[in-house]
């Protein structure tokens, strides 16, 4: 059982059969094609050079397919890993230099150390802590920054890097005499492929009577058809000589090296506050995704294991001249519709990686920089997300606001402190929120045994009696709110001689919460009200029982449910039951 | 109404009568007496001159005494505070200079600016934030810096200052042939004269038949007795030349002169965050013992005045040489047993101490240091607190780690970030606890309508229906973990064909949560299980209606109750209600 979970191969392994080889063969070959560009471009993307998000899309994917639990995830080199890459190594050491490579190398390493020991330490929930709207705010704030930094390669003249769009375009617009016009034209180009690629080819192929399956998969290939087109373009014309056009040029031929990272101690304490976030994000792209997929199919994603195989994944990235990898949204969802069934498809995808870096690199020298800014434009342009903020407007405008405040604070401090700050700000609304809790006065519905708040239903309430349900656990940060409140209510009553505070919404009293409660039933005493509870959860009683609070109620008294305590209290109530 | 609330004064000010006035006389009288040697001690505390602590002891009382909503608080230099200032003006200037000096009065401005801004934004709830324990924690491990910082006015040999007592005891130690033997005797004969005071005075005094006031006011004369007699005695026998025994030697005399804080943006952006946390943590120990005497006599306070008139005391500091000041505990229970009933108390110690400023300083020019040190010593004492950590201890050990977690980052990160990693550790416990929701499956308590926790109740149960109490509001950081804990629960009961989750105790359920329910339904209707919700309360029911969130619940009903659900999806419950 305990050698499954860390090694879920052993799941299918034992079953595997000539029919899964098929499925998974065709998936991987698929997703080959799509990451031999992907991988490059988001390789500039990070500003490394082309052959290392090639490298990173090796031995990490036979590591994750070795140990990760879901089968159908797709790791790689993804977008949002690459711009923090970027963003992180661009601080620390100059960008096109061996210790820029150096850099990124070792944030693989460091990411794969923190992801394996996140997820042998099982602290795997840490990474709940970051909310759907601050991960929709961050993503969409991150596409737009990605976006944009690609404009320099679409325009083809030269743009500073900047965290601030508004800074980019202010350079792009000064420089606009400097638009390389066949650059552009190659970019215009290949946009025009790919998304004629995305939207139209499949259906079409379809109705022309292709299989669906293979319809798709074609849809699929629209990077590979732009890659190739404008290559042959701009070899067969000389575009790189003739008019200046950027390209890919020599691209190393034969596997990456077995290296340890450069060990700089200096540089690891720099570099590590970003790789956690790094490690953070990249799992939490790749364990939603899987979890979405698993969903489908009724598999079970665990994410300890997740952390464990993209430790792992990472590790060897590290080890092989690569980069931070992580599982990939539209990748992984292209691997499941085309039909993965196992993570061998992922290896399989390795080995055909391995293929193209040993022979067919040569076949890329002429590839135009612009066209791989087009590949990147057209992925990340999925990652910006209004649905959500539209969807969280309507139901909570705090979500909202974080996602908000995330997106804005993303783009004007950059994608670290961005974050960081959307997370923090999410976490300070909640404790907000549970800071003034709900309260509700109750009373009597009909002549039922149930209590409802007396300002939205129709109810009885007795004079002499207050009952006061509040819908919040009790700790330091609440507390004076709540008696405050509390008193305040009494002090309107003035023939209350009982409070009932209900508890079946307090889940939980801290010792803060505690005192002030103490504090409380003595002012309430004093005043000439005695104080009682009701529907006190048992591990809440539990724990005021060990401590024998339950003295400084006096003459009060803990009741099973409001119902009986009004029997016992109210003579009104109590007449009407019998 | 409104005037009365910015302006306390009137309140009291137009029934105020002569029996009122002699109350206030002589509890103000026995502040003046215990506030001058304790104002000049603390001043030394501060790393500043004798008399900047009696100037910080005349105007605040004053705007404090006019505008406080508490009517026994004595306002004044604090042993907490006091240390703040000296470890945060120890990091940026030199003491004893006169930018050390301006230092001072620039935190007092800057905390009596942010005192006030707080009290008119009412924000006065955010230093709800700050846990009893965590309080409790930082107290007492601040009583032990102060208590050895001291120890070189004890033993009367220069010690560096350290905030790691454990530097401070080996200084002390590996100099200690450095003794100054007379300085020694008169700290240790101190201490005696303080802690006979203290204990012992007023209940001798009473036994010999004096009536019980008078009893208790010289037995808070112990500080004046001290000063009096050591003064005395190293004045006669020139101790502090024969000997070189510390004094306090020349204070200026006359009212300190109004000057305005020196302008130096550097210095206010560098004494900014300190100013910050001096702020809120005076504000609280004025406000707990402000509202403890307050409830003791039925009266009320004002966080957000006590604010206002925190800060306008702060700034009247600023303006008259003095230095940051909150109300203190000690002094206020005395000027609360002294008889004061309203702030006029306060006033009539601020004009007592103008007349010692201006007639009789000259007379504490031999008053030893060390006096002063024993003083400080006997007074911090009392902030050593067992009991909290006791307590909290026997009734949840998440808060005793926050205590002990405080007190221990206090001694060894310093004041400063000792507080900030307390705070941020009890926020952390608190999130982790809400994001570990507890869950309970719930069947029916003998034929009545209730349902309790089966694992603590001897409850029916239906194999076909269960029945989920959820402990906590739903929100981004325990989606996953209640998603897991409840499929995981389904999973475990294969009969099961409604789920019913009661959510009594969910109190608000935020975007992240709702797109996780949505995914729980879906996942569970895909494996036959219909999902129903219970008791949902009222401020919840309407967001899911508002956005018509329960379509996602397909079959799925809401029921008022679980009850209703039972007597609906279970033929067998239903047969015995009927």
């Amino acid at each position: 059982m305990n050698l499954k979970r860390y090694l879920p191969l052993l799941e299918w392994l034992p079953s595997y059969d000539r029919q899964a080889f098929t499925s998974d063969g065709l998936a991987g070959l698929i997703v080959a094609i799509m990451l031999v560009p992907q991988g490059m471009a988001y390789a500039l993307l990070a500003g490394l050079p082309a052959e290392v998000g090639l490298y990173a899309s090796i031995v990490p994917l036979v590591f994750y397919g070795l140990l990760g639990s879901s089968r159908a995830l797709a790791v790689g080199p993804v977008a949002i890993v690459s711009l923090m890459v970027a963003s992180t190594l661009g601080e620390v050491v100059e960008s096109g230099t061996s210790g820029y490579l150096a850099g990124a190398v070792m944030l693989a390493f460091l990411s794969g150390a923190i992801l394996l020991g996140m997820g042998l330490a099982r602290v795997g929930f840490l990474v709940n802590f970051l909310s759907h709207p601050v991960i929709s705010g961050f993503s969409s704030a991150a596409a737009l920054i990605i976006g944009f930094s690609q404009l320099k390669h679409l325009l083809g003249f030269n743009i500073p890097r900047s965290h601030l769009i508004t800074e980019t375009i202010a350079h792009a617009i000064s420089d606009i005499n400097q638009l390389n016009l066949v650059t552009f034209g190659i970019a215009l180009g290949s946009l025009v492929i790919l998304l004629l690629f995305k939207s139209r080819v499949s259906p079409m192929l379809q109705r022309l009577g292709a299989p669906k399956g293979l319809a798709d998969a074609l849809g699929k290939s629209g990077p590979l058809v732009a890659v190739g087109t404008t290559t042959v373009l701009v070899w067969i014309m000389g575009l790189n000589v003739s008019n200046g056009v950027k390209i890919v040029a020599d691209i190393p031929s034969g596997l990456p090296a077995l290296a340890l990272p450069v060990w700089d101690l200096e540089l690891i304490r720099e570099l590590l506050p970003a790789a956690t976030l790094i490690s953070v994000v990249g799992f939490l792209e790749s364990v939603s995704v899987a979890k979405s997929l698993a969903s489908k199919r009724r598999q079970k994603i665990d994410a300890n294991q997740e952390l464990i195989a993209l430790g792992a994944a990472n590790l060897g990235a590290a080890f092989t001249g690569g980069y931070p990898v992580t599982g990939g949204f539209s990748r992984s969802l292209v691997n499941f519709t085309a039909g993965a069934v196992t993570p061998f498809a992922s290896i399989i995808t390795a080995g055909l990686i391995a293929v193209t870096v040993v022979f067919f690199t040569p076949m890329l020298y002429f590839l135009p920089k612009a066209t791989l800014a087009a590949i990147i434009v057209v992925a990340v342009a999925n990652l910006i997300d209004i649905r959500t903020l539209r969807e969280a407007w309507a139901y909570n405008k705090a979500d909202a606001v974080s996602l908000i405040a995330t997106f804005f604070a993303v783009l004007s401090l950059g994608i670290e402190l961005g974050i960081i700050a959307g997370a923090g700000l999410s976490i300070a609304l909640y404790l907000w929120r549970t800071s003034r809790p709900h309260m509700a006065v109750v009373g009597r519905v009909g002549t039922s045994e149930h209590f409802r708040n007396i300002r939205r239903h129709e109810v009885k309430t007795d004079p002499h009696v207050l009952a006061i349900r509040v819908d919040e656990s009790l700790y330091f940060a609440n507390t004076a709110y709540l008696e405050d409140e509390i008193l305040a209510c009494v002090a309107d009553c003035d023939q209350v001689e009982h409070l009932v505070l209900i508890m079946s919404a307090v889940n939980f009293i801290d010792a803060s919460a505690l005192e002030s409660l103490e504090t409380l039933c003595e002012r309430l005493h004093d005043a000439g009200v005695t104080t009682h509870l009701a529907e006190v959860k048992g591990p809440v009683m539990d724990r005021l029982e060990n401590v024998g609070w339950l003295k400084h109620l006096g003459e009060g008294h803990v009741f099973l449910s409001i119902h009986a305590a009004m029997s016992e209290l109210s003579p009104r109530y109590a007449a009407k039951v019998a």
